[in-house]
């Protein structure tokens, strides 16, 4: 009789990118394991040279990049390690998105414009990438952007445990900093016990239609602690006027919570001279240490994702992970 | 010298499935064509036939069909559609769409579901489209769902036009009956002249959590017509507690304005029972005659697809059909 | 040294659609299992919901289900199911079609028509089907529509038994109702012994070429009991003239047999009245209970599907189940 | 304004492998135009090199090769060119086949064998195919292996004609010689004027089933000019004992037809000495001088090609060649 | 009668990404026309935004950026510019690579390497390239890296007729400063008129293995003026060095040639401090003020591209600009 | 719990096609298996019929055929064995190349010729192939061509380890004979130890450009016995016209060395007859008994086939094998 039999094993292995290697490490150590060593650096044009100095034949990979600043550098160090567990026999590839760059760019919202989000998924299918696991996508139908497996987590319980413990006996609203998402805030309300949902509304004043913008909070706040909601802090010009118009309106105060810290300048110093007394956020991205200021709290995400690697590893479920919610 | 040239020429085609004939008739018409005889029946275990009567080699092929109820079997037809064009050698396919199927399966609301938006326009490609037009998708994100060029058009202008004109001159306020939708309401205020905005909040009320279900109306709209706007109303139960909810709140009434007017019983019967006083839809999707009631106004969706192919056909500009809008 | 092993298991699910569960629960019963719990449903304008209540992460998945009227609502279904399985990241996912829908648009019978069979194969594929088990393709060809592997499985075998055991001590013909599937007959002849083979040729009389078309026996049938074969029966419309043409012919009776049991309206009644003294099919389609009548005798399929989903999970060879047929 | 406009113009170019140049030739020469000058020759070890000696750009290219004996080394050619002017940018590619290489192996006899009329019609769309022009496909179902638009030519009407013109005043039948190929002498019998149909059914005797294997014929065909039809010969063994056994039977005569010459060893030789008196072919496939006799008859397929090749050209339409049949 | 028809009409466009804007407009001014005007910049975290100003609908689109440093934020807009286009419904997209990024990394030079080069076709690939024209690849075979029409500019007719202008009367050699790259230095000396070649062996002493490198010349330099000549000049290392050797070895003076002036630090130093008393380079990347110097000449690469992509839109021949060199 | 578990195997099964069966049986013997026993014949057309005797569902599959002439039949005849595999439900094909057809063809020299060598990739990848294992490629670029994993392997230290045993204590020169395939003398000169190095100029004379092509050795050579190396043997006119010129120029001997024997007529006349003292090769291809001669030395490749094999089924390392080297 021809061939020869073998039972088959299957070997997790962790790779990281160069963007946040802090969270890697610690998905890792989570997990028992180490970080795949790995050679990357640019040269001296800044095209990037990537290189395992293990063998990863047959391995169940999960790369781990963050599309952190400068993104394209590392979205392209990311397809570039895919390529290369690819080309390198890895049996299956998941990419590990933290934070998904071009996230934004979900739609078009003009003509001409690209889809970028879109864009990015096909990239990463093209390179070789089975399967993503990303966390609070800024749209939930980037999940089918991808042809494939997509494990959509989220930091909300996380996020919202903490704000609960801290500020539960007080009377809150959650708020939403823009129409477009208060969806999220309304899974933080569900979270918190059913409190009142707000949101801003940017817009003209109906009488005098071309002369300025203003923030107006839809939804009753005053005297209540608000918490302010959004998946992600960039520049945090939205979110911090936001906040000066939940005051105004007679908030009792201001919560800031969000997964993704990006913290582009001046978000900084807009978000320390803001009325808002916390921000909460997870460390899904880096942050300088410049960035640190003393009201801010990060709530590290590495629990989270080292558990659903876990469960992809062994055929769990990561639903089970959410009680339900997707 | 080997070779025989010859000045191309390009041919537009209209084809209609069986789901909504009068739509693409009207759009034939205002175009100053004809659509293309086609066969199309059932065979007797309710598999689908179709067969063009005329050649449609080299054409620039639009094939118009609405996903109405029953939609599987005009999906299917559609699909089917799409592939006898293929394979009779159409030079390229453009798939027009007023009312998208599965639109609302546009992502995993929990695990271990389809996102059946995605798959719909992967079928498509699959079975031949180059392109696709479409109306008021219920997410913007479905465009990046289809693997080539999504020309995206938009309802609201028709409706929010008739709605100015006819109500224009009363105190409104445009209110969303979902959290999820009030980026669609923001477009109707600023194109009603920055009028207020409020949604619609489905909740338990904050002391008795466990108890019961409350649509709570967030945003002022005491002494105001409230123009409830979506995209679709299907069974209409949301659309008309909504209604209810707003004039508890103290409206001076209510306009419903939907582009899609799915009108799955018992959906009739509410709207005909609710306080809105009128409720004004488009013909994306047929509406039978039983469904027609006094209240209700139907503008035509017709204009706005025949020139959006003809754009297409003679190489415009759709994006310019919406000022500056995707 | 980085990663960490773990053996690998494979683990069998079985899922149905709707279309026929009795089939489904048959063979998963046979194998000793259970079908996996499965929420599916329309919503109020008929879109299709699906959900798996289990995980089904990495599991050899078989999807079972079977064209049956309404097909395009059941293939609408498998398709989505598929979908499902995939993004909830089934390691396999092998499609059963105990009846193929469009099997006989295999073609293209005049210009401008699809070739919806081999468009069916390419929607399977897209909404991440591996691999398909089918029954008694309407064209053996078919298995080439699909890009991967197709195991092919024969009724014939349970039929021809059957007809021998009961009928083997007679004098018997094997009869194709259709000149273009008398190679089904022939392997009929075979499995019987080397039975004289007939085919009924519609065609127009010689001398009046203009007149009537007449079914015209080509091959001897006198005293002979008639083995009428086919792979399917619709309407019954032509094997049932088969068979009178049979009897005119001088035939001792007649008795048909058929994988498929489409059984469309007029079909049972057109069979209760004809010379057939017995019908002999298989349960690959759901037969309802006002068709069922005197003379049918249903075989179930069950034990060969059943026995193929094994021999796939096992990595055995299903083609020895045919002993050296494909 | 920022652009530069140009009438599109498009270029008809005709190609030709090294397998049948005189066809090609004659194909060009109806047209009006010539073959391009192409470099193709073998290197030393047998590997094929081609080069176009004119610009292709911009051209809608029909690649010409009949796949004859040596099989491989001609659809390796045809590859080769068509991935040569995919490369030098061809605008389309239509691959003319006037004889489909390896179309008997359109599905699994037997299992574990590859269906490698599917894998060519792979191959070809993989090398840059985008549409094909073929003769006679050993079955229909062929045209469904490609992804794309098959144009399916038969030259039935051509021999159909010559056997009518020849023979119509005599008593005719039409014979199959193998069961599975009855429907195409159904067609024959239809163009015929509805003569008799009949087949030869290989098989054993019914009462000595371990003895020996005859060939029976089915139908009746005493004192007629049978009319011995098949899509191709090749060893001629199956043709000329189905002559042999219709003589047998009482047959006034034999005339044999088939539109592939392919003539393999000892074809010639068979034919020669059968009691068929005229053997009708066309030149789908070139016959080498040794294998020209008396008794045989070659019709040029030239100008079926040709037309085929003008109506795709010019977005006519191919359907209409055959009057509504496919 | 159904159908519209219309003469075809094509209309390039060529667009510009951020990387060397001033080659582009060179370019598209020799062509007569001017650059597709296009917003494009970074949001806060460094994503990129690119919108075109005018309708691209159906255009003959040719977009060009040079993969200068940053190059991977120039890719990603060059990619980002591509999908724009594609999901905008410009007909045709050729992508213009000037110096194309990456492409060092065209092999594994050791395992578990990416190659990125062939990485960087897929990705254009699936952003929606046709086709690609680019400027003196790394290596010849990246051409076939792309899956469809590749058209490879020559630099160095340009390069060596200036030399040869120039130095035509001296006594010259042609150097390759490298083993691998001899190829390119052969094309030189065949066009200066068969010069002789030599190349810089790196290499450890014969004697002393485990001791120095040393670059070793191979081929007889002495009294020659040596043309050194490469396809790029990154940090100027190897080329200085063997600069160095051939003084060293004799040589009467040394003139640098290459198509791409990377000049990476400290390129210009190394190269300013060398015996070279000219250094021939063209524009495909930019070159940052501070980098030129006295011996440094640049030659214009914009008429051979805008000559290419005026070949491409008129469907001539891009072959015959190098008299038939590919 | 719905499902049935159990431990997933792998099952190593080889496969050979009919170009070198010797090499492969080699191959499988000293992994300590057979080779699957296969059919594999023509028809009287050429046609190429395969088909596996024993069942290798779920198999890890390496199907080995070395492409010797006839080229093309063999090319298909390996494209025909992976496709039955892939309908076969093989779980993972691996394609090994002992020697890659059409290699050679990895770029347009000129305009309008194919890139055979990616268009071989690609009718691989489409056939069904999930990896490729080559030996020596002609370019190292052509492992880019193929999307997948590509095993190379390096005949060298096996060649050079015979070379240095024997001739390691006399003078040496590595010399290739093509100035383009100086590198692979380079990774030579390095193994033994930074012998030098010299290549074959082909050139005219310069001071009578219009005459003749002269071999001019590039480097010095004289009293050293020459290795001259290159990837294959093809009709040996290149590599014995550079023996001769080593042999003027004053070398003490020539030696060659390649890896794949091709030996296409006239090269064994022209190795005997040369100055060249042994020839040394590897049997990827197999050498017909009239092309052995005294001086040739043929070396196994087997083993190290063997060996990656073992590592690629077992998830070792290809890469450790060549001790860092790709």
């Amino acid at each position: 009789m021809s061939g020869m039999k073998r039972t088959t094993e299957k070997n997790l292995m962790v790779f990281s990118g160069r963007a946040h290697p802090a969270l890697a490490d610690e998905v890792a150590d989570l997990m028992g394991t180490e970080l795949v060593p790995t050679s990357a650096y640019e040269f001296a044009n800044s095209e990037i040279y990537v290189r395992y100095e293990e063998s990863v034949r047959g391995s169940d990979a999960f790369v781990i990049q963050s599309h952190t600043a400068p993104v394209n550098e590392w979205i392209m160090e990311h397809l570039i390690m895919v390529d290369a567990l690819k080309r390198a026999s890895a049996k299956r590839i998941t990419v590990v998105l933290p934070f998904y760059g071009y996230a934004r760019q979900d739609k078009k919202h003009r003509g001409r414009e690209p889809i970028s989000a879109r864009l990015m998924a096909d990239l990463f299918k093209t390179a070789g990438a089975d399967r993503l696991i990303a966390v609070d996508l800024h749209a939930d139908q980037i999940q089918g952007f991808f042809d494939g497996p997509v494990d959509h987590l989220m930091a909300m319980p996380i996020l919202a445990d903490y704000v609960k413990e801290k500020y539960g006996d007080q009377r809150l609203a959650v708020v939403s900093p823009d129409a477009g998402r208060i969806k999220v805030a309304e899974r933080w309300s569900a979270r918190l016990g059913g409190v009142p949902l707000a949101f801003i509304h940017k817009t003209r004043r109906e009488d005098r239609p071309n002369e300025t913008v203003a923030n107006r909070v839809v939804g009753k706040v005053e005297g209540r602690i608000c918490i302010l909601t959004d998946d992600m802090i960039d520049t945090g010009g939205t979110i911090v006027k936001a906040a000066d118009a939940l005051m105004a309106d007679g908030a009792a105060g201001v919560i800031i919570a969000a997964t993704h810290a990006i913290l582009s300048d001046p978000a900084v110093d807009r978000l320390k001279n803001s009325p808002a007394t916390e921000v909460v956020v997870t460390n899904t991205l880096p942050i300088a240490p410049e960035c640190h200021f003393d009201k801010l709290t990060v709530l590290s995400i590495a629990p989270l994702i080292s558990r659903a690697i876990k469960e992809v590893f062994e055929d769990g479920s990561v639903t089970s992970m959410f009680d339900g919610h997707a």
